[in-house]
């Protein structure tokens, strides 16, 4: 076992897929917040510099191990720090460019088949990484009380709009060019945050 | 059989449960727009008329038989007859009001969840009334070329909301009051229609 582990250290070509799949089962057993790199480290018998080496933080890691190709913090941070009444757009423009991609669209629609089949460890965890990761770093840039349902309402519309245009491909939604619905969608999340602004 | 149906003919008070069953049946099988009031009276073994007397229209039907208990087409109508500029509160309160009633809430989201897990008979039939029943109503009523596509951007702000509340049950959006998601919701949504009249 041990020069096993001292190859993937090394940095194998399995070595990424090993992190995956110990970031699978470490996320679904001790859901988001409380799972820790060290402790998929532990379990994918590599050092802890390695996986930030190759995935960086935790939610980074995270958005890689359910397949979703952009780094969602970032996304959403660099979205809200240009401030130019384009939020709306640049998070629609990211959510889009995530879900039009065949293998993220595929991963995301099985976490949203699980959400609503019932409560399983993986969706569970997933509903932790929406509230930790991504809420967190939404909600204090729109300013007032409601900061955070308003901030869940943008994410509603979004995610809205995934169900009826990949899940029920109600038309014309489903086959409206994805530009028509940035365009028709961005205005009304922006509305969100210009609202609260003031 | 024939006494049996006189039996029913007359209204018992099984009758009104049988036509229900009678209904799913038929629009599962048939799908909502093949399904025909006079194929369902002939299911339930009473005459056509009486179905019309204990249901209306065959939207009405179809929403009884899937627990809905405010008639949706005409809901829908009259939210937008008065197009004050109050269009999107009317139609948020009216989904609100049918998604707070606990019996009609476990109804739809028995479909949500058939929905996500792919392509069944009723779901089929439910994407059906969904674009004949509803989006014809109210597509016609939002001028411009993508009129149906607002209506449905509409729509998916509205299910995405349902989403996050009722069945991912993200906080805050879902303990927040009803008043306070639907005083948030009514402006964007009148914002797809306002932008549409110019």
């Amino acid at each position: 076992v041990s020069s096993g582990a001292a190859g993937r250290r090394a940095g194998s070509p399995d070595t990424r897929s090993e992190i995956l799949e110990a970031a699978r089962d470490v996320f679904a057993q001790n859901g988001y917040d409380r799972a820790t790199i060290r402790a998929i480290a532990r379990t994918a018998e590599v050092d802890p510099s390695l996986i930030h080496h190759y995935f960086g933080t935790k939610d980074q890691l995270f958005a890689a191990s359910i397949d979703i190709p952009i780094p969602p913090v970032e996304a959403l941070r660099s979205a809200f720090s240009e401030g130019d009444g384009q939020i709306g757009r640049r998070l629609a423009e990211t959510f889009f460019a995530v879900w039009e991609q065949e293998e993220a669209r595929a991963s995301l629609l099985g976490i949203l088949r699980s959400a609503m089949g019932g409560e399983d460890q993986a969706v569970a965890a997933f509903r932790q990484f929406l509230s930790s990761a991504l809420l967190e770093n939404i909600a204090p840039m729109i300013p007032g009380e409601d900061g955070r349902l308003r901030a869940l309402l943008m994410a509603s519309q979004l995610v809205g709009v995934a169900l009826t245009r990949y899940v029920m491909t109600l038309e014309p939604i489903a086959s409206a060019p994805v530009g028509e619905i940035i365009d028709l969608v961005a205005p009304r999340i922006q509305s969100y945050v210009d609202e609260a602004l003031g």
